[in-house]
């Protein structure tokens, strides 16, 4: 390809709103371009590096026995109505409604559609393991889409669906799912880690996140100073301290706290520390009231607390809830909450003692309250988010919080798909049995981003040669020279010829724009013809990832090609 | 790939609804599921068929210099609502509203998206021409889905755009691509013809229509018996006799034509053939009233009304246009209509005299009228609808109708897209000049089924090489004979190291299963390793195609195979 005629017209500035560098340079370089929010177009440079990356996952999926199908995008929407993602997705699953006034759903997974059809195929014992898959782009209407292609509203997608008989074949599947993916990222040079993580919309026990490390990436995930614990922040525990507190109990006392009603406020106001102050955070779990405390230091884990009421929704109270309850937003205390509101203590609360906390009357926070004797707990559970230097819950090492892009996710599903959809088989002994599922993703769009954001420097990306768009450019420095441009032209010409995949860069721009646009597209070599070089019959090499520079003579330069980009990464 | 693993589950019956032979065949042969009305699964058997289709488009399109990159489905409307097409297409293109309020569509084709993509690249006429093409989804809300893949809600399309900056340039450019677009079908194994068609909801000019010939299409094409002229229904024309009668004027007289508002009622009633009944027809166009005067015996075609009239919409009179027009519905005539309704009559009706038409009151008809005399006609347009037998529009001869699928549509648009999207670049004089633009279109999915429409008996399905999800099937006849298991499983891994795509029919199941389900997935050729061969060292190929059936000698097997393949078409 002449890079006069590719449909990549490079930037000098990136577009305002690309905040992570990742993005900056794709667009720059001319990779994609933004259609509108969280909506892309791959141009000619980004379709070939993403349909390499969809090859690779393709090559694992096949090599690891799943077999290739394609399912539809428009979805009716019955099935997820049986298995409640309809409601559960809101509006983050796109809807519409078709001619016949049908409601049809935008897929943003596909569980509800490769369920039935595998109960309607494989009814037999026998017919088990299958393993099925498909390359899509999926639809998530995203509440806040950042990073270009780390947080899109369409993506492309590698999703698997294993079927197995019972729970030691899912998660034999499961393994050999695992071993896939690594290899996968592997084959892709990622920098990225395996975490335990929380299963959200998708549920199901186990399940792992596969996280490329990024300065920017739009996940955090909590990883143990000592290596033997990393889990997504949403998934994340640690070790409490269980030492119980020795004070003695204080009465408990009502303050006057005008107009403070921040725990920072609050404590300042009396001289104590945030850990001292007992928040009461109002949520309803799936319709219901719930009261959770924790210390005025921490936050409350969501998704935690959730799975430990084993809601499907969990949601903060909104200021109408407040008024249908009586409850005093801003100085809630957990002392006579009414008896229907379940109250859910976080476990880093039980050795407490003597709480500051909301006297449920505005401008009133009490001292000296005490569980037990001033209020009850329902339920302990481990409901807090993981901060900086909390205790690894295996070793008890420092913590650390870092950022990442989440690029693969597998779950083992158990039932929790068959069950609702009565997707069955015939066991040995001629019982209906439910399937025991497993479900697997690789953002296969997210990828793209997450090695641009892994591979790059201060000119530009530093594509790996397994997804650069093309090896090689061959650069023309002195468009004015005709011999320049013949030999340049010829040695294209002849890399073409062996297979290469190589562009020829015959704008008629200057010698510095080229190299500059070279090096921010990121071809993993460089072949430069100019004057200077033709004058003592060589021309020059240079290896983008290590900045390597060779010169070679014009005869032997395509086989000094060759051994450069053995050498790239 | 073995067959007790593959995700293919052949049928002995196909569902109720499945009308077209395609259609069965490829649901039976376990090609497709459907998952609801015009939008299927594809099953491994049929995606593989799939990407052979798509790799030879993506070959063919590269080969023409056409660059690929890939638009998003997910669409904003608002380029959409500048060109019109946004009502246009009204509610055959499917349209939702997401999170933040905005309107979206889904993509029935792209013109809105990559004419200002290319407008912000590609800006001078140095740069051009330019042709991108992408292959993706696309999604229409038919009214009525039909015959599987042939006419869906959901359907994979390769669709390409070039850009030029003359005239000269964008007839080229649209050479090169019927070029294409004939080798495309040429490999598929297609019979197919090229018409010109009508340019429907995509607009422009000049405009071809590739057809495969086949019993049960979803379009009609007219074609001459002298091979000269070749249209869709939609756009054809015919030869009108300009032959005035010569008949005396007989005066214009009432008869009461009580219950009979049909053409062949009042016709019969009144002794007269059809064609002496002048048809009153109310359209609406773009708004405005029109009345189309046209012979009892002629339909009238609406697409050639609406090009006549340049009117985006055309669509006929609902009972509220005659409640608020006063006109009498069932027995209009064109005397005394109003000023405000355009009477535009077809050209057939030119030499007509003393017609029968409706009185304009319920009951009751006149006969004798006569233009000039009695009514005015506004305009005289072709927009009847040919017939069988009418006359060629080339030679005199006669038309035929037939059944088509159309599988490539071809359109030269100008500058219907780029001057209201603003589209322009700079010519050689500095000047802002909008792009003469082509767009190129080929229904992958439904080649599949036009494929399997032409290309199948009363057993299966018989594929073209090319297109075969594999090429060969290895069957085990005795799976109870230890060493036909093993001698058969022995081939099947030695064609797989070979590089063949190969399936093993390993399944449990008689050897007459084995052989219905061969003929039916329509394999090209088949290897059989049975007790009765084994015994004299010897195992029957046969050509799906043909039926033709040899023995080989068990270690000649491979290459007899293989030269068995180079016969198969």
């Amino acid at each position: 390809m002449r890079l006069s005629q590719l449909f990549a017209r490079t930037l000098r500035e990136a577009p305002a709103d690309a905040e992570a560098p990742s993005h900056q340079l794709l667009i720059r370089a001319a990779f994609i371009r933004r259609l509108m929010a969280g909506v892309y177009i791959m141009l000619p440079l980004g379709f070939r590096s993403l349909r390499k990356i969809e090859e690779i996952v393709r090559s694992e999926m096949d090599g690891a026995g799943a077999q290739e199908i394609r399912m539809p995008i428009l979805l009716p929407s019955e099935p997820w109505k049986i298995t409640g993602r309809w409601q559960a997705y809101g509006n983050e699953m796109f809807k519409l409604v078709d001619r016949g006034g049908r409601d049809l759903g935008l897929g943003p997974t596909q569980e509800e559609v490769v369920t039935p059809l595998v109960a309607a195929e494989f009814r037999s014992y026998r017919d088990l393991p299958v393993n099925l898959y498909q390359v899509e782009w999926k639809y998530r209407d995203e509440l806040r889409p950042r990073f270009g292609l780390v947080r899109g509203r369409e993506f492309l997608m590698k999703d698997a669906y294993s079927f197995d008989a019972d729970v030691e074949g899912m998660r034999r599947s499961y393994e050999v799912m695992v071993e896939a993916y690594r290899r996968v990222f592997d084959r892709c040079s990622l920098d990225y880690g395996v975490v335990e993580a929380d299963s959200g919309l998708i549920g199901g026990d186990v399940n792992h996140e596969f996280l490329a490390r990024t300065a920017v990436g739009e996940d955090v995930f909590v990883v143990c100073e000592n290596g033997d614990y990393a889990a997504d922040l949403e998934a994340a525990t640690y070790q409490s301290g269980d030492e119980a507190s020795d004070e003695e109990l204080a009465p408990l006392t009502e303050v006057a706290t005008p107009g403070r009603h921040t725990v920072r406020d609050v404590v300042d106001f009396l001289g104590q520390a945030p850990s001292q102050l007992l928040k009461t955070l109002m949520y309803r779990a799936d319709g219901s009231p719930v009261a959770v405390l924790v210390a005025g230091d921490r936050d409350v884990n969501e998704h935690k607390l959730g799975r430990a009421l084993g809601a499907r929704e969990v949601r903060m109270f909104t200021d109408d809830d407040f008024a249908a309850s009586g409850l005093v937003k801003g100085y809630l205390g957990p002392q006579s909450l009414p008896a229907d509101v379940t109250i859910v203590a976080d476990r880093s609360v039980r050795g407490g003692r003597n709480w500051i906390t909301g006297a449920n009357q505005v401008d009133q926070h009490v001292t000296g309250a005490n569980e037990g004797r001033d209020f009850r707990v329902d339920r302990w559970e481990d409901v807090g988010l993981v901060r900086e230097g909390d205790r690894c819950p295996r070793c008890g090492g420092s913590l650390r919080l870092e950022r990442a892009i989440v690029v693969g996710h597998t779950y083992q599903l158990g039932t929790r798909y068959s069950k609702p959809l009565r997707a069955t088989f015939l066991d040995e002994t001629g019982n209906e049995k439910p399937y025991l599922m497993g479900c697997y993703g690789i953002g296969i769009s997210r990828i793209l981003a997450a090695v641009a954001e892994q591979h790059r420097d201060d000119r530009g990306l530093i594509w790996p040669k397994a997804l650069a768009p093309y090896q090689l450019v061959v650069i023309a420095a002195n468009m004015d020279q005709p011999e320049v441009v013949r030999t340049a032209e010829c040695l294209y010409e002849k890399l073409l010829s062996q297979g290469h995949e190589v562009v020829f860069d015959d704008r008629d721009v200057t010698a510095g724009v080229k190299f500059a646009d070279a090096d921010l597209v990121g071809y993993p070599a460089q072949l430069v013809v100019g004057s200077r070089g033709l004058r003592s019959g060589t021309v020059d090499l240079k290896l983008r990832s290590s900045g390597e520079r060779i010169q070679a003579p014009i005869d032997d330069a395509p086989s000094a090609v060759a051994r450069l980009l053995q050498e790239a990464p």
